[in-house]
């Protein structure tokens, strides 16, 4: 077992928070979460998704937050999108960073009631989005796994069921001569343990020596920072999370259910564990404190009212 | 590293919890929490703290809730006392188990603002407290450090001051005759993190190979559950924890911060790692939504909310 020295963390508040409130936000609040983050040093914030207004009217806005942030210069904006539509609204946008991005959704159930796709379904629209893909110049560099551990409406998600689904986007990705970079594992439902987590991602390495591993870990069940430790013993060195854990999804079958892990909590048992993130904690703290405010409910973050353990460490020397 | 077969969790909720609130919860809802934990099989449960009114008037009624409660067979009842006048109100009771412990503060500022007494004073206190002992016909059987990873007004705590703080208390019960079966490490004020937990675990399982070592985990910052997870791939088998998360200590220098880690998310995570944890976690889910009545606040257990996935594995059968 050995952390690795440095990893990297997308911060996805702004979309995967935003999404699921159910009190209005307005665009100018949504863009001031956004600005500040910027200033925190992440290398990607995911801010909007690309999705019908109909099913996601929080989202109706996309366009306008994107024109309105003020982007900072080492950092990639992104948005999520679920079919070519989406993507071709990202990229009219020129404002953000559009991944080639093939994704999956391990339970069928699942897949029809959050993406109106079956499992089958899901790989002829990858075919499309390769040809797509192709057509905008955007490189396919991802592979996207949801549900990857487990589905409340299907229960426990086999491991080699995951593999299989990787393996047949990756030959896909192959056949059309792009170069798979990462492999997204989604904890959607939150039903990883830390031994679920080791075994995949141990499965993946085993397979595949060349992409990394991204972990997108929802705290529902609260395991989510010891599923991350799990993850960091394995050597996992990209991890998704929100703000003051923010977000949730709207069709994961429960109401009210914790969302991602806290990044500023993930950020901080990190650098206590010397592992590097590039973020600047001291002010990701009072983003998380600002969150709460913009959503006008408590948010599950932890070190926003523990506080930093350095900070403590300093008042403590004088 | 290997988990335990089985570990033992001791519930401390309603200590813990009640003491700290600031809305007043009458004595018969205290019962009724502590009546329905009784429900969940677990060894040992905290009910009150023997302390002066005067500092903590949420335990002034600490004798009524202990003569209100409806034993359970198999859990052992106990209340918290931090001086002989305590000790004998709890065996007054004639209704808990009563344990000899002997403890200290790894920080002399916390231990003067927690105890009002410096660590050389609490050695002064634990030989008065032998002598109390051996007149009560009660064995030292523990010995129990607070704020043993750190501290929000000292900083990091030394893991070798803790060793020789406790290897002190250890010669006491020895020079008396008593035999320390328990070691019990409290991260009073949320400091520790999986590499020190792992760090002083070891350090204590090679100086001392009979004691039984328990982990009193906070999640102040969002880490206890991975700490837990630390200890457990440690061998660790013996935990405290809080239903839904209640609790927080009223002197650790900070307000609302998070208490203990909830009881039924570490047996929740014990059992998707098939680690036996004997608590009944059904009615525990259910109890820790009551909690979250009874005071009248959100708690941050996750599980209650995001509900138990061998739940759903059975409904996803169906």
């Amino acid at each position: 077992m050995s952390y690795p020295k440095k990893i990297q963390i997308h911060e996805l508040g702004p979309r995967e928070g935003m999404q699921i409130e159910k009190n209005p936000v307005t665009t100018e609040e949504k863009i001031r979460l956004i600005d500040m983050l910027s200033e925190c040093n992440f290398p990607e914030i995911e801010v909007v998704s690309f999705v019908n207004p109909k099913w996601v009217p929080q989202m109706a806005d996309a366009e306008n937050i994107v024109a309105g942030l003020k982007a900072a210069p080492n950092t990639k904006y992104t948005g999520v999108y679920l079919n070519i539509q989406g993507m071709n609204r990202a990229i009219a946008t020129k404002k953000l960073f559009v991944e080639g991005s093939l994704s999956i959704t391990a339970s069928e159930t699942f897949s029809k009631k959050n993406t109106n796709r079956s499992i089958d379904e899901t790989f002829e629209e990858a075919a499309r989005r390769v040809e797509a893909f192709r057509i905008a110049n955007i490189p396919a560099t991802e592979v996207s796994v949801m549900a990857a551990f487990g589905c409340n409406y299907e229960g426990n998600v086999d491991p080699d069921h995951v593999i299989q689904l990787i393996a047949r986007l990756m030959n896909l990705a192959e056949d059309n001569e792009y170069t798979i970079q990462h492999i997204q594992l989604c904890d959607t439902m939150g039903w990883a343990n830390p031994q679920s987590i080791k075994y995949l991602v141990g499965k993946i390495q085993d397979r595949w020596s060349t992409p990394t591993i991204n972990l997108h870990l929802h705290d529902t069940r609260g395991m989510g920072m010891a599923n991350a430790l799990a993850a960091l013993e394995m050597g996992v060195d990209d991890f998704d999370s929100a703000v003051a854990g923010l977000g949730g999804c709207p069709y994961a079958g429960f109401k009210d259910a914790p969302g991602n892990i806290a990044t500023e909590d993930l950020v901080h048992m990190c650098h206590e564990l010397g592992i590097e993130t590039g973020v600047n904690l001291e002010r990701l703290v009072e983003v998380a404190v600002e969150a709460e405010k913009i959503v006008g409910h408590p948010l599950p973050g932890k070190v926003m009212r523990g506080g930093r353990l350095e900070a403590y460490r300093q008042a403590a020397q004088h």
